[in-house]
């Protein structure tokens, strides 16, 4: 089959071709219809640091997907072939505490498709039965592809709880730009924005966004506090991975808001964890990956609700052959997300 | 001043003149602008067994309302002569659990203007300090005058937590009515709703509603049941007092789901708790009032939000002397939310 | 293998032999060592209307156990032959939307052994990987084989979250008294108990109760109000399933207080939802089995604890062979909890 | 009457003469008992960075109290003269967002007796009537003039929800101390402490930790995380302040766990909030005060239970004229929490 491969440790992917895979007892074999390349597969593309640390040279890449299930494992009881599906990539054995009692997406033993072992970048993938997640009817495929990362977007606004409430996301990467979409179609009052780059600031506002501001001038804060009672937003959302964005988007919240920061920093931070949680009585949420399965059950639920304005966020789509293109858009920031066509 | 007030143990109000109260040391004197009635003004207007044995003969009614702070009592702090306003109709001595602890709707000592003493069915009112709620100037006054109704719907949508989740609304009267348009603001994904009033049923969907149903054909239980997955929806919203209601509602309800009872019933009501509540693993809230004031300043983002539509729900204007025609709007069903202007 | 087994339509079980099972492919075989008669096994020993119409005959009953695992099935992959186990008697295909977002105990598609299928009142019990629980080694073979009544009154106190707050248990039957000393455990400050039978009474101001009142007299609802700041306790557990007793808890219970439902009653109720429920605030759970597995975390720790008091509790232990006098002790009350040792 | 002052801009108090105070219209004038040193009070005393900005020359100092009341003003109308008090010393308006909606000790325009205004180290003090505190009877002296600090640890130990969970407590200064005992009694299923002070890592113990550690070796972490099933406690509770120890309670706490953070940090930290708290997914809860007046509540719950162990916590008790002495106690660590004897 076609597949994408990391084919050796240094930057790039190559197509190439690779046996069928053969779904163990208790997995099944899926039929790759669409993938979305993910900020991620940047990283493993460009084999930086994290990458070369972590993705076994030889693996096919990616875990954004939509297909049809073509076979099934002899242990598998819930799903048969002809299935049109997506599925969480995040693998657990089930057995840890976080595993058995509704938060498996931060189960210790986590590995992940298309990073610790094959993924979907190819023309089939073998996943876990208790991975699977049925796409419904009304869900066309483009959006399909990329459900994982807008169940990113959906995990951190839930988890924040924004209905009727004023929120800000600082960062309006692909993830931050779902989540203002998401945070509308969830109850957000009032959404507010920060991004240094006046594209996605004025995408912000089409989506949603009353107000999106350049946060390398720091009036900014003052407004949006004005604009909420004079104490700041009920919910931050932290998008970006910059420290400085952190520590602005802190300022701007109220006291006892909750803040849900889903960005990765560059690495340790100061924070000045007095004046901006303590003093506050604020509550910080990590957020890693997606619920399993709560959060694929609000999107759903989203997506059916009609709100959710996806198209112009995923801004390209090209075939599988095509990766290159695909890549260099997402990289470059001339797409935002990127689907590619496999089968 | 002119006053409405109860004049005799028995049905309807009269127009009268009374005196201008005087605003005790921690009470503001407020200039009514705008008022609302209510169901329980029908049920005073009826004199209903309700009303004869709560209501004190002689008393203003009424308690919905918007106006002008005209004058403060010698201790209060927070507000001065000239502010916008409109109030919290339930008063507490701030002294026992609930009150202390953010609960004070469901305070022990609880007395509520227009029913246990004078309303704001005249030329002004009086209310201690801490019931004052200032109306953010982007609010009509039309609007103002009803966000007690509008509360009582705020605070069960949000007691129940709509947020990406689908609901089902049992009985859309005004409060009903109001819960379609603050629920679907407030995030919910999907809302049915049952009546068996075609205008309102049509009125539902007008709001916002996927569906309305007639409740005398059981029949739209397994509809919405298939349409949730087959396992019926996240949220009920008990709107009716209606006892065959309440029981299609937790039919139609998913295990674990959450039912928040607003809607009184005439008595005591059979009910299957084993099959409806303990199996089912359900939720269920009472509510009463609006939080004060966190259902206000929920209130407050979502009229912020631009996305309550009340334009429909608000049906006639009538100046308080054709508070004849306006209770009679009200009691026909011509209307639903009947507003008087007073000053 | 010796099985205790409904051999007919009507009352009482039949010792008999049955060939030792082989487990499926996901699931596992368990060696028995002890086992727990519950208050359901009364129901299917008598053979009441409900058993009559949900126990398949020639079933082997019980489901409360602890064992050793013997062999796993071909697609096992969490469990290894020697572990002590006990497991979790609800099954589920792990598909709904409560299986899949940690409320598997709910599940719409739950099968539970010696119900629904073969259980552990015999040398051999299967049950599916997912449903093992790995009994710490702290924990007596004579308690772990009772964690699924234990399982019970943990979840309703946890549900009710009951940590520095007064608590009223009605009805001191197995799973109320094991509420007491589980609350006791988990933070209540002080806890309330009522029944009929004079001795449960006892026990339950040993397990920690600080009352015990006889539910006949209604005064003891003006004194648990009177010792709760005058307004009642914060948390009712009620246990019985005694119409009456519920509406009592209710009284007793204050306004925005919290009730956790556990006992069944006979059918559908009378019940004042507007005073008792609407009125006050009160938010009132439905609960049923345990959480899958949250509960058995919960479970563990307060065990580890130390506080657990269940030697008073467990007041039998009889070898399978004596079932009939087993079943006898729990029935006729002289017992509570009536453990039978099997390998 | 007998005052104890900041009467200049440099170390230590002076015990002076000053009239005694007149309460405003809604304020309680009160006869002081008792009161407790606290942690703040060494910073007044020692007259370090932070007092040097904050506290006016010349106010009275001190917190904690408990006494009678003696006056009421004019337009007070919940409490009497002769009623035994303590007092929340966070004032603010109730007009804020937060003091609306239960969280008033997070207002935004809050002062403090004792620091922003005169305190309690004297013979009488005032307070807003919304502050007063009714002591219950069973309630000794001693521990109801340190109920504010008692109040962190409540707070802290009821925000992180300690109920059936491992707790982890880093630091056991006064307030570490007292969250030990209130954690088990709020029920904890089992507490761990860190503290370089083996006295103070003994009395943990006493209270009710299983282990205390030196922190200086970070073995310890390792061994927390065995205990737990190999992933870490549920509960971390930061005491100490210190940078490190902050890192290390993050690190032995379970991906998904909650961390409470009262301690105060010299500055800005350094924190690796990637792997600290997003990939673990952690739940961070900034802690301040006390909440008005929920935490109250659970206290006197707390207090009632019987199950506080305070004795060796309140450890030495000096007359108001022997500050020196008592100041010198606490400042020393010879004495923990340290009460002065007024009237």
């Amino acid at each position: 089959m076609r597949s994408l491969i990391k084919h050796h440790a240094g930057p790039e992917l190559q197509l190439t071709d690779r046996p069928k895979p053969k779904p163990g007892p208790r997995e099944v074999l899926i039929r790759v219809k669409k993938v979305g390349i993910c900020g991620t597969d940047r990283h493993i593309w460009e084999w930086d640091a994290w990458a070369a640390g972590r993705i076994p040279v030889g693996i096919i890449t990616g875990h954004e997907f939509v297909g049809i299930i073509e076979e099934v494992g002899s242990a598998v009881t819930n799903y048969k072939p002809g299935l049109r599906v997506s599925a969480e990539g995040h693998i657990t054995a089930w057995k840890d505490f976080n595993s058995r009692t509704g938060n498996a997406h931060i189960a210790s033993d986590t590995k992940i498709i298309g990073i610790d072992r094959d993924g979907c970048f190819a023309e089939y993938v073998c996943v876990p039965e208790e991975n699977v997640w049925p796409v419904h009817a009304s869900i066309p495929d483009k959006v399909a592809a990329v459900l994982d990362p807008l169940g990113n977007a959906v995990h951190t606004v839930m988890a924040a709880n924004v209905s009727a409430k004023s929120v800000l996301v600082t960062g309006t990467g692909i993830i931050g730009l779902m989540s203002i979409t998401v945070a509308k179609a969830a109850g957000a009052s009032r959404i507010f924005a920060t991004d240094i780059d006046p594209r996605r600031r004025a995408l912000a506002k089409k989506l949603g966004a009353v107000e999106a501001f350049d946060p390398r001038d720091n009036a900014w804060i003052n407004q949006v506090r004005k604009d909420c009672r004079g104490e700041g937003v009920d919910v931050l959302l932290e998008m970006s991975g910059a420290e400085p964005a952190l520590a602005q988007g802190f300022e701007a919240l109220r006291n006892g808001g909750t803040a849900a920061l889903l960005g990765l920093f560059k690495g340790p931070i100061k924070f000045d964890i007095n004046k901006l949680v303590i003093f506050k009585g604020c509550t910080v949420l990590g957020i890693n990956g997606r619920k399993m399965f709560e959060t694929w059950y609000q999107m759903e639920e989203l997506l059916l609700s009609g709100r959710l304005e996806l198209e112009d966020i995923i801004t390209h789509e090209v075939p599988l052959e095509d990766f290159k293109k695909g890549h260099g858009l997402m990289i470059s920031g001339e797409g935002i997300k990127v689907v590619m066509s496999v089968g």
